[in-house]
């Protein structure tokens, strides 16, 4: 026998009721639904029932952008994520969630309390969050900057998984007739002292399933793909070209590497948001279905969120003014990498800001795909077997449809070709990615 | 027809093994499960099936005193409340969160999630949490001392209304054809600035289905009785005996009214821990096999923890050296009440220090009753009528058998008299305990 064939990692990212941003006006769309738990299990049992990895949920704390035209988030992630656990039995669970604004003892609790509640399926996707409108709901006049922002990430982190280390995995004893529940020698306490970060442990709880739940990261600025490099599992990325891609998934295999990690531990896992229908026409015009339904001052805000500059007195008809992305380059921020999307999108394809709407309409600056099932299927192969990609993370333009259109006529083409799995193999995240289970710092070898 | 009956809430208390400490070690409890959440959602459906109005769960941000003979909470209570939520569809679901070591903001987001998802049964235990062990989790030197705490209690509470109101209720418009979705002029910044919180707001999601979850608190230090005559609609409360409880229940009721409101919406539930057997006997020999299962240094190390002062050179078979608690009438803290229930023991029944630790093996100074199903029935009763209680926290000596016998011996009793539901009449908690939806304090009359 040889080794087992290298496959696919598939995520599900959830979006109330799509990522296209005027999915929630579509007439099969359920924006009433936003607050209904239900909804979202039977999303995950969509989800499970295709094999997928898991599913994802983005956050931020504070209200999103124009909630007058946007059906938002309402449900906090890591409750979420439990509700769904709660219906599922393999399906990966990752939620994202703040370094900046969480304190690492709350946050350790709920990931650990979801990844031993979900048996093995909790991942963190490490946030440091980037706007004002969230500094002001923590008592801050300003953000933190950048910099600052990811020194406090790191220590953040390190202090994380020192509380869920700090109970070796053999820590519980558990015998009545001595009177023994925990082995206390075995529990350690972390003494963390950061700069940012003071903790000094031990944890409250013994080690979870997983260990400690997948670290996912998303930052693709130098210092977002350096912390990538140093300390994340799997890396939720945005890419509109192959080439671009394949640029990145080296530069983070190499950075995981020099930190000597082994680079098949770190999954890269672009975006791509599929409109999918039996004729490539077909794919165009429901996208473009779609894009009618879109509110261009929803949009221009969106885009000015982005590039961060005015753009009242832009013209929807005329050419994007190419000025406003000539400090691009510059920005060294966690949004630096969808700014650059955007910049690389406006030099190619010189659209007009209406057209430019339409282009980021679709999921944000990430990948929007139209095309038969095949074709999605092919491109998947494509990026995957040519150094771009280790798999996706999937976001549907509209839900519950979208994910069920992806799931029935594209994953079994997937599993025809190989690339994907037709059961599951292990029942924790870290199994399906193929990722290691840790041991604690603190055991004795 | 009359108006509905008075009628009593119960609340099942859910300790991981039960509320004895020496429970774990018992043959028919179940110490490995303490991290399986099947075990808690199998005792969410008993409580459920029973018609209680809700179960409730401790909480403190650290490793509890003495993990080496005792089996501790694991999972993390809004989380574990989450997965019990969806096991369940009536009951309610209150979690201890500490205003001293969350940000308003995060814990809004998690109450108002769990009250979503559960279609509005949330209740939040407000705490003020009061150990340096806390404190060393959260980058403290030492702990803020107790008025401090409750300023920042009282602003948080504020500033956590503030924005669980901040969208009113009618906020959400969700018209695909006009393309609003919610209507902004509905959605309210906060901009609560006190002297420990600021939070800008608005909240992140719409109003929840109770409006907020019900505000319960437990502290009885004075702060802690003006705090909960002035925000609690129900307060957690421990007793030994009927006149002292009686003193406490007209204390807050009168506070409740001196603050405008109304007294009927203060519910006062104290905590009692039935043994329960065919006959007193029996119960009394069920108390004592417990009381035999307990190690003398974690009784020790836990009584240490309510008088603060070592207990090392104390002689287990000797008097409890009643200078011990010469000050325990000056302690303004939340530990003040368990610390003069246990004064009042030491006082009234002059226990040796073995005897006074079995007293507190129980239920950490909350009341232990051992008697037949119509005893612990009769006392429930007694209390409920004659202006000691509203109702009870049920905190059974073991579980999952404890709970299991009080719903299946005692609660058919109290249904026959007319004194607890037989069905329930509404959906929410806020339902259970009669308690009115409150309007968004934004609400335009």
């Amino acid at each position: 026998m040889t080794e087992e064939p290298r496959r696919l990692s598939l995520n599900a990212f959830i979006y109330p009721t799509g990522h296209h941003e005027a999915a929630w006006r579509h007439p099969d769309s359920r924006p009433e639904s936003v607050y209904d738990v239900r909804y979202f299990q039977d999303i995950g049992r969509t989800a499970e029932a295709a094999k997928l990895d898991g599913v994802f949920l983005a956050d931020g704390p504070a209200l999103r952008t124009d909630v007058r035209h946007n059906a938002t988030y309402g449900l906090e992630p890591i409750t979420l994520l439990t509700a769904i656990a709660s219906v599922t039995t393999h399906l990966g669970l990752i939620a994202t969630a703040s370094t900046t604004y969480y304190e690492p003892y709350n946050l350790a609790r709920l990931f650990s309390s979801l990844d031993h509640i979900s048996g093995g399926r909790a991942g963190w996707n490490i946030v440091t969050t980037g706007t004002d409108k969230a500094a002001a709901n923590f008592g801050l006049d300003a953000h933190p900057d950048h910099a600052q922002r990811y020194e406090r990430a790191r220590e953040f982190v390190d202090a994380v998984v020192k509380l869920w280390d700090s109970w070796e995995d053999d820590a519980l004893v558990v015998d009545k007739k001595t009177g023994v529940y925990a082995d206390v020698a075995k529990i350690h306490e972390i003494n963390y002292a950061g700069e940012h970060v003071k903790v000094r442990g031990p944890f409250g709880a013994a080690r979870s399933p997983q260990g400690y739940p997948v670290l996912v990261q998303a930052g693709s600025s130098n210092d977002g793909r350096s912390f990538a490099g140093q300390h994340a599992e799997a890396i939720f990325t945005a890419h509109q070209r192959l080439s671009d891609a394949q640029v990145f998934y080296k530069d983070i295999k190499n950075r995981a590497a020099e930190f000597g990690r082994n680079p098949d531990h770190v999954k890269i896992l672009p975006g791509i948001s599929p409109f999918i229908a039996d004729t490539e026409e077909q794919a165009h015009a429901l996208e473009r279905e779609f894009n009618e339904l879109t509110i261009p001052e929803y949009g221009l805000a969106q885009l000015e969120s982005i590039i961060g500059k005015s753009l009242r007195h832009v013209e929807l008809d005329a050419p994007v003014p190419q000025d406003l992305f000539d400090d691009a380059g510059d920005v060294a921020d966690n949004k630096a990498s969808r700014l650059q999307v955007v910049a690389g999108i406006v030099q190619r394809e010189k659209p007009t800001v209406r057209g430019l709407l339409h282009r980021l309409a679709g999921a944000r600056g990430h990948r929007v795909f139209a095309g038969t099932p095949e074709q999605v299927a092919d491109t998947i192969e494509e990026w995957f077997t040519q150094g771009a990609a280790d798999g996706f993370n999937v976001m549907p333009p509209q839900y519950p449809q979208g994910l069920e259109t992806f799931t029935t006529q594209v994953v079994p083409i997937l599993q025809e070709r190989g690339l994907f799995r037709t059961e599951y193999a292990g029942t924790t995240l870290r199994d399906h990615f193929g990722l290691p289970r840790p041991a604690s710092q603190y055991a004795r070898a």
